[in-house]
């Protein structure tokens, strides 16, 4: 979007005067109402976890485990089985690929950053640590987390579009057939965080089969909304560990997921799935620093959702909560901004949130105004590594956590602060092409 | 010991021979009876879990947290205040210097070693990994998984003789003071794992105040043991936070704790303890990697455990059991041996293990021999550094998992195999010397 196409643009300089005086008042009367409202994280609400209340007085007496194993005491390094069996159900991977871990597929992550690091990944025993630069691809906007983690690490991020049917794969192709300094790239390839979009057919394809010039390239695939569907009959994903298999590339995905947004997000499981070789060198790793992870946990969680039924019929409780929450930022934003083309917003299949984009330059300000009005966004440019949007546009709309009609005061205020800042851009073009 | 010294030496080949003759036909009858035990790993028994069953169907509808903060939610990373003001007073330490974690404080150990690897310990921002060599201080016989550790870290272990009184100062001081690749030592000041014995205040002391040549020299002080009393008045361990304040050494101990001894080792909780300036280094990485424990398990120990009079009074609870295991080890083994010079045992004052030792180069043969009748000890040289045992002579007993006859019939086995080891020794000795 360019200020020049927008229908605005056509106004005189004293209508928009007019338009941006009768903006400043309504912005006036929000700041009056001492507003603090908060639209910045993915958190699911209180009604959400009250879903899963039945884990807060689980496992009771049922604390063995699957071959009479006692999951209160040492043990059990990768989970228990009936863990494995849920999560490879869940994500479509055999259940010896399987790992059960904690309560954050983050700590996940990084430990399979860790190994990369401290020791090389299998197979490739050359540490990234001891390499002079290590680089990985960003497609972008994308998760937060994932970039400050890198950031931690010392690993050079290059950032990659996103389009809607994933990375930019000719992009992706070209840089990594490249550039053996490239050792991997962060996905999350289902509703996408925080486009929204899910991975076309073919860009899972092309990232399975891709030559790399890198041996030990990697696929950081976290699949962290891989049932959390807002529509009846969602767009499946392609499935990354038989494509890579396939493609004779069965060590390149590092597959993530957990149940911090289907249970509870501090009191979750979180699973890893790869390759028989990546999962033994991760076990021998994780081995040296626990005796096992949390059983009960695991035992609770298996209690409560049993199988892929289980998930489904628990996802579409989670649905009836957060649609008609999108559903408030998709009708807020439609009344405020109509089609005045200032700026345009997702309205995905799935995931945790909507996707805005203001013109190029006006992400921070909006976003400082509506901080200015106590409506929390997050951060500009948190979605782009180093938190660097090239065209300051982007802002994410988390609307799981407040309630509908707080969403629709916090939407309000953003629009209007979106209003404010193209109105008033519009007349600065405008007065300095006088 | 050694052979000659024994009663045993004075007798004539031929009184040995018809000693070995009858120890061998008790060697037949046990090996007869088919034995499966294993006496390797300090795991409390079913009915020390069975203490905490509470814990099972906790935290029911209380979940949340001091300050209304929900449990069941992201947050909260260096966890929540009730227990860290529970663990506060159980180590002694300002609450503001406490982290409580997930269930393993190995973990913690791990993270500590892998933000000095990666990024060098606070104040000191040298990452280890860039220097030629890392040694750390093993005071052994000491805890095999601290030593796997280090292993897989790269690190150079340097064993330490572990005296009554603690590490043997006089040789560590003098190391510490003239290598600064030195940096760190791994302790375990409580009722040591596992010779049983507790630091004298002095050695704590020593520890705190001695000169280092590394400024990045850090105390790894694993306090596993603190209230696992086995007896009624035990003396009290120096400490170790007060101590390296008062020297000037703020930054130099890391302290770590769990609840896996107090509750359930599956499903516990761990506690890091150190200065404000290393605490928030931790934070700052593990922010990086996680984005919160697991609160609930936190809030359901505070609920179970109360505070440090509920501990004592579970702990209680824990010895009534243990305490006639360790009692059948000591009845055992004097009914078996006697005072025939041909083993030396301790009797610790808490803790998970009883500490044999027999005479020099016979540990492994002794242990192959228990095991070919089907009883398990933890491998000859474990308890030291890259499993070298430089006498050969440490068996670590760990009777808290078997059951009373259970304990019975494997140190029969075990007295029985020394015995055997040792009167072939004298005969041989006798022989060749002849």
């Amino acid at each position: 979007m360019n200020i020049e196409s927008m229908p605005a643009f056509s106004l005189s300089v004293e209508a928009l005067q007019k338009i941006i005086a009768a903006l400043d008042t309504d912005y006036q009367r929000y700041k009056n109402m001492g507003l603090s409202l908060d639209m910045t994280r993915g958190k699911p609400c209180a009604e959400q976890l009250d879903l899963s209340a039945p884990l807060l007085s689980l496992p009771g007496d049922a604390y063995c485990s699957m071959g009479n194993i006692d999951c209160r005491n040492y043990g059990g390094i990768d989970g228990i089985a009936e863990a494995k069996a849920l999560f490879a159900e869940y994500l479509s991977v055999p259940v010896e690929n399987i790992l059960v871990g904690g309560n954050a597929s983050l700590s996940l992550m990084h430990t399979e950053l860790t190994i990369a690091m401290l020791r090389g990944v299998q197979g490739v025993r050359q540490p990234w640590s001891r390499l002079p630069n290590v680089k990985m691809l960003c497609p972008s906007p994308g998760y937060d987390r994932h970039f400050a983690m890198c950031e931690a690490f010392g690993i050079e991020m290059l950032p990659v579009p996103l389009l809607d049917s994933g990375p930019d794969m000719d992009m992706v192709e070209q840089m990594v057939r490249e550039d053996a300094l490239i050792k991997g790239i962060f996905c999350v390839p289902k509703y996408s965080n925080p486009t929204g979009i899910t991975y076309a057919k073919e860009s899972v394809l092309r990232l399975a089969e891709m030559e790399t010039a890198a041996d030990d390239f990697r696929l950081f695939w976290d699949n962290a909304y891989a049932v959390h569907d807002l529509v009846d009959d969602p767009v499946p994903l392609e499935n990354i560990f038989d494509a890579c298999e396939k493609a004779g590339n069965p060590d390149r995905p590092l597959i993530f997921g957990s149940t911090s947004k289907i249970t509870f997000p501090g009191a979750g499981l979180a699973v890893f799935a790869s390759s028989t070789k990546n999962l033994n060198s991760t076990i021998e790793f994780i081995s040296k620093k626990s005796i096992g992870p949390d059983k009960l946990n695991q035992l609770r969680h298996v209690l409560f959702l049993q199988d892929r039924h289980g998930i489904s019929r628990h996802m579409k409780r989670h649905r009836a909560i957060l649609e008609p929450k999108f559903n408030a930022v998709y009708a807020t934003l439609g009344n405020c901004l109509g089609n005045a083309g200032l700026a345009k917003w997702t309205t995905p299949d799935g995931g945790y949130f909507v996707n805005l984009d203001t013109t190029a330059g006006g992400a921070a300000e909006v976003i400082k105004m509506a901080a200015d009005l106590g409506v929390a966004f997050t951060p500009a440019g948190a979605t782009y590594p180093y938190s660097h949007d090239p065209r300051n546009s982007n802002i994410r709309i988390a609307p799981s956590y407040p309630a509908v009609d707080e969403i629709e005061k916090a939407i309000e205020v953003l629009s209007l602060c979106i209003k404010l800042y193209a109105y008033n851009s519009i007349l600065s073009r405008k007065r300095a092409t006088e």
